[in-house]
């Protein structure tokens, strides 16, 4: 950066003739303003001036609030986005159907028996079964991961309610859930096979709040189907000091969770129609459901609302991008992907027209840092999209990426994908508790995430290049 | 500061002859060091090293948790206060019987019915009376403040919830819950007295969390007791959106709460005895009793671990103080002060021997300051504990005081009382939630505190001049 504000000011002519060298090509490195340029200093402009990213999120979070996969809250949701949509302008709104599951939480309570009765705040794991009306009581088994329960002969696990006490690291990519979740989706699974009667692990969440995290998990039609809970952070401190005690602690579980039949939800979708080439798609994507418990406001309103503000702010400019922006409001993120299933289906014959996807569902932090995943051939188009997010505080990074879970089963078709994701330092602080609320969010940090999105999303539905194929994804993804 | 130090080194023979004339008064000013310095010092040191009050803190959080008045967890705590004033050797350890009421919480649940349906976050306050089974749906009224209710026309309240929509103000010394509290204390008479039918607060309190926070309230008996609860702080920022639509809003209260019999419970005393005086009284306050809803960490268990872990530190001196250290573990603070009451009556006779009263209930935060209401001609005194506290950031105020709430039955009597309390920036953002627990309260904090508790303590129960008797208090208070 340095370097190139002292490149600009003491050789400027070289720059020039570099400039010109390169004109043919529409990515011309160098610091000489091009209309390009231009649309996306005015796009970044409007973006941090503009309140509509918050005004979006405002409305979804006080009009429908928690929109659980298969709940009145989900209908309400889909509702509501058709509308909004429509009522923000965007072209060819409409909801495509996805059959959802339908699991019903209930209540949930638990409490340590012996030897020091105390009640704790829990959640049930998303798709858990319940408990006997009475609850189950039992002793409890304490693990620090899944290998150590792995590594457990089964008679000691028998009859014994598994405590999985393994804490998640608070890291800016987020990537201490990557090594930690296992042990809420494949916990019980494993718990069962050697004979518990139930589990409950440590939230896999981050920070000192009793807020217990829920988040899907797993059964093996082979198996019992053992119910599933996560204690709140503070709760799972407890229980492990009443176990460093040494005597047997007995712990009650009740949950009244059930699935019942499946229902229907939708993707809502709306576009900003490209002016030349309008049958090839940006797709801006972000999940439309959230779990049950807060008001998704982070996880993923936020999501929705910096792409639904994106779209729009390129749609007001004085003329289109040469593509077609399409907003993706995915149904069931949280419970199983079907929206995502869905839309690969539904546009199986439109995807090799996908010029990029890219999804927001990393809550509502600043922007962070900026990957792709799209044909090295295009690598000077990351270069000079990194270049326009740097004063946003974005940086370019290199690791492996796979574009947000929405958008995995476009990989078959080599769909390019990009990433612009959140610095997710807090982000699992409140991810699936009850405190995801519009409280937890600042208007600055989400105005600057549409900043960001916009300066992608434009330069993808505006340069001549395509982005893709993609690399092909290795089988095991 | 460095001034002191400055002529400490430069003039020291200037200090020394002040010290020498000033020798008769021990409180001679100067950075001489003398015995009492020495053993301050000496207490200072060993308390930042000790984790002792941190170990206490956990022990009745994990083996209590929660110990409402009138519960039996209250009840369990008693027994915990006793066995542990015992195991760490304090003498005269017993429990004083104290009546105390018994409210129960029962269960709570509140939604908007329309224009938007969402489910709220809320508690009951304490005291309420439960609603009908079916619960209470009404339209919302709001008001800002408890002004703006008194001058609103019955006939515009009656038939109404009330929502009492006013923000408290983050401070360091916690005088925003004192200008705000007033809506929860109040608000029910003061709606009923208009006809509501029921009462909504946003809850006093602090941050961005979604507990929330209850609290005792009042009623008339000559006016209709009506139904009172407190939102969380998300929720109540949800209801206010919702009402700045324009349209009515409906909203269903719920609550099973209700009042049973009086319950028994104590306040726990144990002594370090006095070498010379041990009828003279430094008294080092806490109340046992918390609310139901969190484990009661640091409202009010950190003060129960400072006084105890301070007490414990000065009786590991070679030889006690002049003085008697009791540690008071006062029952139900938090709804009636009734153990207040009782200590003040049992121990009316003994009152005029009171040589200090202290209480710590204002969390676990670092201390900060220190302040005192005692006779005038002690003020040197003052000054002299200030130095010594300086060091550990604590600085004299010069604000009215009053002592804490356990201790205003002992103003009658003039006992001399003095404030040593905490930080309370990040107090109210979890005080009388469920989000009290041993997870917030920083080790390194709770060790300071016994430090500053412990140079308090220690100058008041060695120095040999009174400290009373304390001026009167006016008819007010």
């Amino acid at each position: 950066m340095s370097n190139r504000t002292y490149h600009a000011g003491a050789s400027s002519l070289v720059i020039l003739l570099a400039a010109l060298l390169l004109l043919p090509a529409a990515f011309a490195a160098g610091p000489e303003p091009d209309p390009l340029t231009d649309t996306v200093a005015a796009l970044q402009r409007d973006a941090l001036a503009s309140s509509r990213a918050w005004e979006v999120l405002e409305s979804l979070t006080v009009e429908v609030g928690h929109r659980f996969t298969g709940s009145s809250g989900d209908r309400a949701a889909v509702a509501w986005a058709e509308r909004t949509l429509r009522e923000l302008g965007f072209e060819n709104v409409h909801a495509e159907p996805v059959t959802v599951p339908h699991w019903v939480r209930g209540e949930a309570s638990g409490e340590t028996l012996s030897p020091f009765p105390q009640a704790m705040e829990l959640i049930a794991l998303g798709g858990s079964v319940g408990t006997p009306e009475e609850g189950i009581s039992a002793e409890v088994l304490e693990v620090g991961s899944l290998a150590e329960l792995e590594f457990l002969p089964d008679e000691q696990v028998r009859g014994k309610i598994v405590f999985i006490n393994e804490r998640m690291e608070r890291t800016r990519d987020g990537s201490g859930y990557g090594t930690t979740v296992a042990i809420r989706g494949r916990g019980p699974v494993l718990a069962a096979g050697k004979g518990a009667v139930a589990v409950l692990i440590r939230s896999v969440g981050t920070g000192p709040q009793r807020f217990p995290h829920t988040g899907g998990t797993h059964y093996d039609d082979e198996l019992p189907k053992i119910p599933a809970a996560a204690l709140a952070i503070p709760d799972a401190d407890v229980l492990e000091a009443q176990l460093r005690h040494g005597e047997p602690v007995r712990f009650r579980l009740r949950l009244t969770s059930r699935t019942l039949p499946d229902a229907t939800s939708a993707n809502v979708i709306g576009e900003i129609r490209g002016r030349e080439r309008p049958d090839e798609i940006v797709l801006l994507g972000a999940h439309l459901d959230s779990w049950d418990v807060g008001t998704g406001a982070v996880d993923d309103g936020a999501g929705c609302a910096i792409v639904t503000a994106t779209a729009r702010l390129i749609g007001d400019l004085p003329r289109h991008p040469r593509r077609t922006l399409r907003v993706v409001l995915f149904a069931n993120e949280e419970f199983g992907l079907s929206g995502a299933r869905a839309y690969a289906e539904a546009h199986a014959e439109e995807l090799p027209r996908h010029a990029l996807a890219v999804e927001s569902d990393l809550g509502a932090g600043p922007p962070w840092r900026f990957g792709t995943r799209w044909a090295p051939e295009a690598r000077p188009v990351a270069e000079r999209i990194a270049a326009w997010l740097e004063p946003l505080g974005v940086e370019l990074f290199e690791d492996e990426i796979h574009g947000g879970a929405d958008l995995i089963p476009l990989a078959p078709a080599r769909v390019p994908v990009a990433e612009l994701p959140q610095d997710a330092s807090r982000y699992f602080d409140v991810h699936h508790t009850a405190n995801d609320t519009l409280t937890q969010v600042d208007p600055k940090d989400l105005a600057k995430n549409v900043a960001a999105y916009a300066t992608l999303a434009y330069a993808a539905a505006e340069i001549p290049e395509s982005l893709g194929p993609a690399p092909e994804v290795e089988r095991s993804r």
